[in-house]
């Protein structure tokens, strides 16, 4: 048998993909119709199912706070299982396949252990190895830094395995496999008639992750804009085309102002209240936060009275306990009032490339609110998106309102192609056919 | 804090000793405890409790006959998520510590994948870290081969990689802990009037592993003997001393004649019926069973009639199925009557250095069996062995028979010591005291 010679082509799933033998084997004939398709495939695979929170499980029963390094070396073993029976499985199906580690596979990190960046992939092993004709399972999730010890990428590293990989290797699209079809205009549950996404901008996509659309890691779409590579997320469970995320080149009037609208339940506020107003303090707070490792959202600061004023931020809940034990430290050194939360927030947003240049976009955002009694407790915008923090148990019914404010359940008439006929706006990218 | 330059001490803990987060804690602190005496100390762990075996299941699941190089892929995440939960352990108690893989630690074996053997080691990293004062904790079972793919030793590997990195590293003892307290002139469990010995010959220590005795992997002693290695098996649940198993040059005149009564269960008897008799079938017949990777252990042949003879062996019970389909093809070939086979059967063995130049140890033993009533079907005996096939149902009455006409429950009279004050049969190596 002749080594194919075939397109490059990088596929990811996760790990609810390969959670038990029987959606492994499933996952190992998806590859191998592709295989016969004539692609050279390289792989990127997740941890079984809950693995990754066992294995954490297992260190917390040793240790409070482990080394960080250490937890780098147990969390590792997750993605080494998958890889391995995902491995068994392919060369069950008499395809000729190899398994390759972080390491194995050249892809060399900095040394932040359990949050390590991809510093550069030598595919070299990779490379020979689909010349030897074999499909290549790389364990996502991991790398190694300059003293070969093995690092992890952190939550949904696979998805950043997969696309730097894409980038290193010159393919043009990178395959990602999940337990959805795609990108929607809402979420599904939420919105019974969102539509799936044919296509959408890196910019845009960015910004749906970070705002809690959940489908892919921030930084995937970051390397897979700077390199070009085209991402395809699509479901495992079936083979359904589904949402290309790419630059923005396709649409050339951006009929479509507003891309999707995106929700996140899991976030607070936390008020800083009294703050002294003067230079400086908003510096001090906010670096003391980034000293702690907490992601501020939303900023909003107003001045209650002519020396005083508060100072509003969000957190992700994860993050509020940390973000509270730094504020109160800061508010002491400050002279300031005191530190005031609040968690029964959410944040409704709309995305859209199309929008800076359209105004009028916020006002109707406002107005579907407005009508729907929803009280907006902070705004906040950027280029592609405007985001209203409202109470929790509004966040349901403002994202239904504003999913009908802009019509999103209507397929848009420009270049955005009608839903049931995605092929398309895929046309320009190599797509292997459904096997 | 300086780092130590007291000796390198090795321990090996097996899959029992850190079965839970509780026996990992416990390790932890008696590693410490050595390594505060000044010790450097390099710890090789196995896979936790039954992590092989789970892991050999999920790979069934997927495949009858996996690729052994994606076996060797699985297989040694049980060892890493060890190192890693021990090194975790060890970090909260303060002290520097560090694991490494097999592949880390350069351990360099050759291809055969799932039995593969050691090539050489290349310690600098170990060497590195203990000069930085780490505590160094390596993966038991693995390493890896010229192409940087891991590799596993087969079945208690853990025992060769600790007795390799032992001789290495130049260290005098390697402490292999485990859940019995040493090695006993017979099982305790069968014969409770055992005594623990302070001391064994390497040989004897062959002979009983081989014997089924199953304290140490054959192969760890073999290391050891080729490159001096003291092993100390000892209980990892309690402080005392367990057995040294070192060159011979201890006991002048070989007083205690017969050292210890192993016994084996787990063996079963093939009787190749009726085989020609003439040069070369012997050959034919084990040629093709060590082809098929059975190991034979006692051989008989009978002859019956002129021209026809009964070849007789016996195999591990796990070895059986293999043995009888090879058996009947060589019989077909060999126009041979017919393959009978027997599970019912066990072995005794005494075992001792002494054993050749004494005269009258074999009718001692033949003896005691006589005298119990029990039928012995094969002999076999070496140098320093003597070995009886008998019913498996009376292999506990003729350990015991066995061990009295020896005296074995009493102590020996000459260089071995007295039990209770075994310091003495350990002069001359260097023992950390229990912590």
């Amino acid at each position: 048998m002749s080594a194919p010679a075939g397109p490059i082509l990088v596929q990811k799933f996760g790990g609810s993909s390969v959670a038990n033998a029987e959606r492994v084997r499933a996952v190992a004939r998806r590859i191998v119709g592709v295989h016969r398709q004539g692609y050279r495939v390289v792989v990127v695979v997740s941890a079984q199912g809950d693995t990754t929170d066992e294995l954490l499980a297992k260190a917390r029963e040793i240790a409070a706070d482990p080394p960080r390094r250490e937890l780098d070396m147990l969390l590792a073993t997750g993605e080494q299982i998958s890889i391995a029976l995902l491995a068994m499985a392919i060369h069950g199906l008499g395809e000729p396949v190899i398994s390759l580690t972080g390491p194995q596979s050249g892809i060399y990190t900095d040394d932040m252990h359990t949050k390590a960046r991809i510093r550069r992939i030598e595919p070299a092993r990779i490379l020979r190895e689909l010349e030897a004709g074999n499909i290549v399972i790389v364990a996502g999730f991991q790398g190694q830094n300059s003293h070969e010890d093995v690092t992890t990428l952190g939550r949904g590293g696979s998805d950043t395995t997969a696309v730097a990989l894409a980038a290193a290797l010159g393919a043009q699209v990178c395959e990602i496999y999940t337990d959805v079809d795609g990108v929607y205009t809402a979420d599904p549950r939420v919105v019974p008639e969102a539509r799936k996404l044919p296509s959408i901008s890196y910019g845009e996509m960015l910004e749906m992750a970070h705002l809690g659309a959940v489908v892919l890691q921030p930084r995937s779409v970051e390397v897979a804009a700077q390199y070009g590579v085209q991402i395809h997320v699509r479901s495992s469970f079936n083979h359904h085309l589904g949402t290309i995320v790419k630059e923005d080149a396709g649409r050339m009037e951006k009929e479509m102002v507003v891309t999707g609208v995106a929700h996140d339940m899991n976030c607070a506020k936390v008020v800083l209240m009294g703050v002294p107003d003067r230079p400086g303090v908003a510096h001090r707070v906010f670096a003391a936060l980034a000293a702690e490792g907490v992601n501020v959202d939303m900023i909003v600061q107003t001045t209650r009275a002519t020396d005083v004023t508060d100072l509003l931020f969000t957190v992700g809940s994860d993050d509020l306990e940390r973000a509270v034990a730094t504020s109160k430290a800061v508010c002491q050194e400050l002279g300031a009032a005191g530190v005031h939360t609040e968690t029964g927030v959410g944040k409704v947003s709309i995305v859209g490339a199309g929008m800076a240049s359209n105004p009028g976009v916020a006002a109707r955002m406002f107005e579907a609110l407005a009508a729907e009694g929803i009280n907006i407790q902070v705004i906040s915008t950027s280029e592609i998106k405007i985001s209203c923090l409202i109470a929790r148990d509004r966040v349901a019914d403002a994202v239904r309102a504003v999913h009908r404010a802009f019509a999103l359940d209507q397929p848009q008439t420009a270049a955005a192609s009608e839903p049931g006929q995605p092929g398309q706006a895929l046309s320009g990218s190599r797509i292997p056919e459904s096997a």
